[in-house]
């Protein structure tokens, strides 16, 4: 069934794709860039949406939806953001194609658009475009809206779920009185992703803010979640955006205060991709193929049913029947595997390698001594417990596999997290082990490019708050307020 | 707060505007086609998402997700669909802007596609593509996949959610066997539509066959869900088709069957849109604004406190926080409207406007006789009802109301359904009461194109048990072997 998986040590790029295959979550499409997200990859999905949308909605936001295009002219609006973008869209020019005089399919030259359109790579212009109707009073804010959509930018180089050229993601957008309350949304939506990545993810995360060379073509401040992969790379998993007055002054929305003058509107954006389904399985999964933690598994428990004649088969249904119901009835996503024409050993492979956190196997043993036995996934451990009481059992075991693989990520972040004080020893250590590295640095663009060009490493954050603040930048010889995480990064 | 809503007799076109926007549903984009649906609107879609994925993952089907483009190329490869398509599509054609020696925004000619890519209409061509690398045995089979996603079709008369280029939609592409199981599979699915209409947006359907006219272009057969509108005209609310072995031959998909024979896989798609939100509004909202049902209601119930002093409204909130507290423990999507600087009137009148089904008001007086003024949005009926046991109470008066919407809509298409034998007769239904016309058909196209130039009525669909078998087309005096829906339609 499962073609072999190359080992995380030969080869760390093509274990990433052959568990990708393997646990068949994704797959490229004939659109170059473009992915396919297989019913496995697609239902990580759902489980990560279905988390965030009910903390966002805890927190006043509601969704909506705006339009999939662009006009050109939005787009040239706010400087920064058309510099970050024009360079990477999907462009619209035509809105038919006809049948020429040899019998080829082409477009129509007839159907150009008066204006192009641009698939949006990010909404912020078309939203702030309707905001400056939507607003005219204090009365009218704050709006909290967000929109679970695809966007579109044409990367070169692309990678499934990590970078490709559609992906889908949550955009949040919101709008306020008052620079504070801006500052304030931007900084609780950060910790919704904290949340969401340390709680449903079991994915350890750094919180920080990007320097003005990553900042979002548009932002005034940046702030992201970060993890360190198992290969010592970072991944930048979530962003939160305080834009300031600028997409407002760009759209022209303003409000009539409580003092009855007229002000821009303050302003935030947000978003996580599915590029966090790539997080989730370079976060956790092994040579033997995906590991899911159990809060995100479609599957929680898969019950392998173990037979030889049609005798025990029925006895052995039955229990597996039971069971079932009783896992069932205690909120616990239990499937029993009762394919016929495929071996046990088979199922086992099959959900090892597609990340089921817990495998039961019921045979006709178990049913003379009242036993089941219990597999888990991340760990390997194997284990006979009673069928008596059995749901609760499952339900600790689930809890603690959700809690082993947070302890274990954030034990080989904290290996991987390094102070260093030299240049030769930043340059070691991000050869020798990776991770993250922690160094002060005097805040100047050229030395961030400097280091970037000769490292490959960048700031993935200046953390929200100082360390070891009164240090010296070991390439410059220059002040720092804090030490600030560096790493090669997706 | 709500501008004058225009009464449906003067002009139903701009009552159904009108209602749209004083409940802040949706509204027009600067993308011309393109809706911006707002939050009160889209919070009907994702109820409606919600009931319908249910259903869908009841039945085995599961969620994936496909590229928004597809290759110019591919459409082309299925003779019917392209012929169907090829005239409304959003072409991409560049993939980059650069700004000009004018510094003026273009588009950059060095960036032209070698293919362009057309931004899905609907995704079977991508679909049978990938089907054709997943499927090579019957035991790759059945598949069955849902996609909640967007698709575009550049439609040149635009209505806010009736017909917009930009829509919401879920499609459903599944891979049989057999050509019995994909009939089954087809008629499944318009079951589950119909159920989802009737039960949760209260809205009575007919079932029936399209005719070749009005036939998904690729489809052998396209079944379809009907429903009459206040205006007596039809709306369709959902198709389910059996495409055959057409795409599978299309895209060369074929699967060794259990003999070790090679054959055509059999194939089904299914779709329905954001359109349902304007068939719900137009099906049950009246001249005071948007009526809900309350299985589809953000809002179920909203209470009102009414106070003058503060002292009063320490009592009332007071009261209006346990009320809440148990009406939200009983499962009721209930809020209190305690907004300040808004007077009473004013959010009874919001409420009405927006459709919520149940309106609560309390007050000093109340809080002495231990009762609360509650008001039904779909009959106008206010009662004062006791406070105590007040959440049984509600939940049935939703119960009341979703069936009483039902039944008031199932009257309304009865009195629209009339049998004529003659075309006089025909004509004079469509002009006097519109509605379904129940009329024999020759099943001849000529027919039914001769029908639609003189009356602009179009067949809505074949019953699937006919009806008065053995009668004789008015028009033509052929035999019919069944008596069709005719109507004008939406």
């Amino acid at each position: 069934m499962a073609d072999a998986i190359t080992p995380r040590e030969s080869d760390y790029s093509q274990w990433y794709l052959d568990v990708i295959r393997n646990a068949k979550l994704a797959e490229h499409s004939p659109v170059r860039g473009c992915m396919i997200i297989r019913p496995n990859g697609y239902a990580i999905w759902e489980y990560m949406q279905s988390a965030m949308d009910a903390m966002f909605k805890e927190t006043g936001h509601r969704n909506a939806y705006f339009p999939i295009f662009i006009p050109q002219s939005f787009l040239a609006r706010e400087a920064a953001h058309v510099e970050g973008f024009a360079k990477e869209c999907a462009v619209v020019t035509h809105s038919r194609l006809k049948v020429d005089d040899d019998g080829e399919l082409i477009v129509d030259p007839e159907s150009q658009l008066e204006e192009n359109l641009i698939v949006r790579p990010t909404s912020e212009t078309i939203i702030w475009d309707t905001y400056s109707r939507w607003i005219q009073s204090w009365r009218d804010l704050p709006i909290l809206i967000n929109s679970w959509n695809n966007v579109v930018r044409w990367e070169m180089r692309t990678r499934l779920f990590l970078r490709t050229m559609e992906f889908l993601w949550q955009e949040g957008h919101t709008a306020h009185a008052t620079r504070e309350e801006a500052m304030e949304e931007t900084l609780k939506i950060l910790d919704i992703y904290t949340t969401f990545a340390e709680e449903y993810m079991a994915m350890p995360v750094i919180q920080g803010i990007k320097t003005a060379r990553e900042r979002f073509a548009g932002a005034d401040e940046t702030y992201c979640i970060e993890a360190i992969m198992q290969d010592g790379k970072s991944l930048q998993a979530g962003t939160s955006h305080f834009l300031g007055q600028n997409f407002a002054k760009a759209f022209n929305c303003q409000f009539q205060n409580k003092d009855n003058q007229l002000e821009y509107v303050w302003a935030t954006s947000w978003g996580v991709s599915t590029r966090m389904i790539g997080a989730l399985i370079m976060v956790h999964s092994d040579d033997k193929g995906l590991v899911l933690p159990p809060k995100l598994a479609d599957t929680q428990v898969v019950l392998v049913p173990i037979y030889k004649s049609d005798v025990e088969k029925v006895a052995v249904m039955e229990a597996a029947d039971r069971i079932q119901e009783e896992l069932l009835e205690a909120g616990i996503r239990m499937k029993v595997d009762a394919r016929e024409g495929f071996r046990p050993g088979w199922k086992f492979a099959e959900n090892e390698v597609e990340g089921t956190p817990i495998r039961l196997a019921l045979g006709p043993r178990d049913l003379e001594n009242g036993s089941i036995e219990l597999a888990r996934r991340d760990t390997g451990e194997k284990e006979f417990v009673s069928q008596e009481g059995l749901a609760t059992v499952v339900a600790e075991k689930l809890e603690a596999i959700q809690n082993n693989l947070f302890a274990r990520a954030l034990a080989f972040r904290e290996e991987h997290t390094t102070k260093v004080d030299s240049y030769d020893d930043f340059k070691d250590v991000l050869d020798s082990k990776g991770g993250f590295v922690l160094a002060h640095w005097d805040g100047s663009a050229e030395t961030e490019t400097k280091i970037k060009d000769e490292t490959k490493a960048t700031i993935r954050c200046i953390p929200l708050e100082a360390i070891d603040p009164n240090g010296v930048d070991p390439l410059t010889g220059e002040a720092s307020t804090t030490r600030v995480y560096f790493a090669r990064a997706y």
